[in-house]
């Protein structure tokens, strides 16, 4: 069935070919979004936008119902890189050999493309459905995420807008379709410290207060901490220092202000608020010979959530090894994704395609793998509204 | 007497101001020593320049006999720095309410003229001595010191030149003259780590190669050592980290490089050669997890010395007692001087004007510590070639 968007919504590369053609790099939409609401207010979809600051997003709902089984993702894509080293235009979507090339075809919009097909096929099988189909895609997952999924989900709520579960398309197969279903994803906290001195001549140290000794002495009592040895389901919690900076061009200098940034990956044994008093309680405790500062400056941009096995992710396995042969583990490494503020609203999980060439020169992802995936999400909404979990 | 150069060659404050009024900020002489030279030659000294790269220096001699003193020094100085916070133009050597101010009047254009002046009067007291006297003054002391006094005394060494004694104008008094002569100095050494690693993502830290946490590592391993706790004439050896650096402006990202920078101000209980061996064992006892590097570029800039106390040190003694009325202690603590390089040729002290507006803005000294200088000099001319010291 062709709609009046001129594309047949039940075939999902032609969609996908037209997220791609729209060069949505974040913050910039493109006209992405204009191209999905298109396609889902042809299905009949209820389409609002939530634009906050720069970022563009769209909310978008079929039907009243409860229960809400909601779709999220992101048109924004990162930027092409060196696009010499590209084989195909990076934003040419063009297919070739059953592969389709271009940024943003693993990451995610052949995931989006995918989850309307997958609709369009539930519909024209299953009829309207008992409850309600919702998406929330957002133009701010690779950016700064605080004008995208958060925000608008902070707006549903003050709508009284409400959502029984939730998949999020981001590629989460390392190799091949079926590898792995996240039903969690560990936390993330940033932090900088900046130790200020006063300079001097290093002659004469006891004229001078030297602030990288202090710095060291506290990066070595972060470090000291084994955070944990890992929890069912999650990886061990790391403390990675990702820099350290003076900036002291002079040799017979003490320099007066010392920095470093650290991050920590840490699993639900951990809350952000927790890492935030012990590394404040460690700073305090450094051992200052001088009328010196230790300042530290914390940002938790994720808490860790698991999303319990249980009868939503055994429905996602199913589907999933019934279109793959093969049942996906349920994992929560890796980076992080809009699901940690998903998580605050609903179970969430997340499977999409491979993810093997995300963010790289040549982004591509097999034809096949977006066919499978769309066979997925419609087996998913099938059976969701058959029997919707707890 | 007034020679042919114009100046009263026994009166220090003209001559001073004719040299300061020379901007000779390193490496440039400005015809600082052109003044000087002049002013050598007038009083029958055999002068000799000896250019190394963009450096001038001059060498002079007034005699070929045994024992030969040296008065060491030099016309370069530091840059004015904020102009706008001079009370009196720097380079304009004016004289107001019985000081001296100008960039140099302290370190140490107002020595150099306190020596000429006292080589004036020694000869129109005592005759031409029993023995030489020899100026070695450079313009590189401020800088590198590469192309100064460590050249022009391996061109002199392969001329056959030798001394007996050195005395280094270098102001040496903290507060008052009188207060301090410096016998030996501390010796300084620069270090330089960089250690290698492999970028990736903070959340795949198996998958990189952090190069921070060996760093500190390092660094702890030689901060953890007590190098010394002094030995007599010498405070302890310290060892300062002058600067870390990094880089990396993402929090997300592992990065693959880390630097670090220290300094050693080490005293006679050590060598530069066994430092470096020590610092070279703590590298490679460094853990690396991974298929780094780390790597240490190391530059001894000065080694440890000591002219032990004994006749000579005691001439000198006497002399500033006999003129301030204060016995000086024999002091090694503060900077590196070219002395360094004079102690492998001759026993060699130091003792100038008050220190306390070197390197600063508003450098200036009193006319009157000119004065006393300039006869506490002469006194050690008088005394050094009436009853030489061992
Ligand atoms: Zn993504
Ligand atoms: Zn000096």
């Amino acid at each position: 069935m062709t709609s009046d968007t001129g594309f047949d919504l039940a075939n999902p590369v032609p969609i996908a070919q037209a997220l791609i053609r729209r060069p949505s790099i974040t913050p910039a939409d493109a006209g992405a979004l204009d191209v999905l609401q298109g396609m889902l207010e042809a299905m009949g979809f209820d389409c609002r936008r939530y634009p906050f600051g720069e970022v563009d997003n769209l909310y978008a709902r079929l039907g009243t119902a409860s229960p809400c089984f909601l779709f999220a993702g992101h048109t924004d894509v990162v930027p092409p890189g060196d696009e010499a080293g590209w084989q195909r235009a990076p934003f040419a979507a063009e297919e070739a050999d059953g592969v389709l090339w271009g940024r943003g075809a693993a990451d995610m919009k052949g995931a989006i493309a995918a989850m309307v097909a997958a609709v369009r096929r539930h519909l024209d099988a299953s009829g309207t459905p008992d409850g309600s189909i919702a998406f929330l895609i957002t133009g701010d997952e690779e950016g700064p995420a605080i004008n995208g999924t958060k925000a608008v989900l902070k707006a549903l709520e003050a709508e009284g807008e409400t959502f029984d579960h939730c998949l999020v398309g981001e590629p989460t197969n390392p190799n091949a379709l079926g590898d792995t279903i996240k039903s969690g994803r560990r936390g993330s906290l940033n932090c900088e410290i900046t130790v200020t001195g006063r300079q001097g001549h290093v002659a004469y140290p006891e004229r001078a207060e030297n602030p990288i000794p202090p710095l060291l002495d506290l990066l070595a009592r972060l470090r000291a901490r084994t955070l944990d040895s890992g929890v069912p389901h999650f990886q061990p919690s790391n403390l990675e220092i990702t820099t350290v900076d003076v900036g002291n061009p002079t040799t017979n200098v003490i320099p007066a202000t010392a920095r470093a940034r650290f991050n920590i990956r840490f699993n639900i044994a951990h809350t952000g608020a927790g890492l935030t008093r012990w590394i404040e309680d460690e700073a305090a405790g450094v051992n200052l010979h001088f009328d010196g500062q230790v300042k530290t400056d914390i940002h938790v941009t994720g808490e860790a959530f698991l999303t319990p096995a249980g009868a939503f992710t055994s429905l996602l396995q199913d589907c999933v090894e019934a279109e793959t042969g093969r049942r996906p583990a349920l994992t929560t490494g890796g980076g992080t994704s809009d699901a940690r503020f998903i998580q605050a609203y609903a179970p969430v999980a997340e499977f999409g395609l491979v993810g093997a060439t995300m963010h790289q020169v040549n982004e591509r992802v097999p034809v096949s793998d977006i066919e499978s995936l769309t066979r997925i999400y419609a087996r998913i909404l099938d059976r969701y509204f058959r029997d919707t979990p707890e």
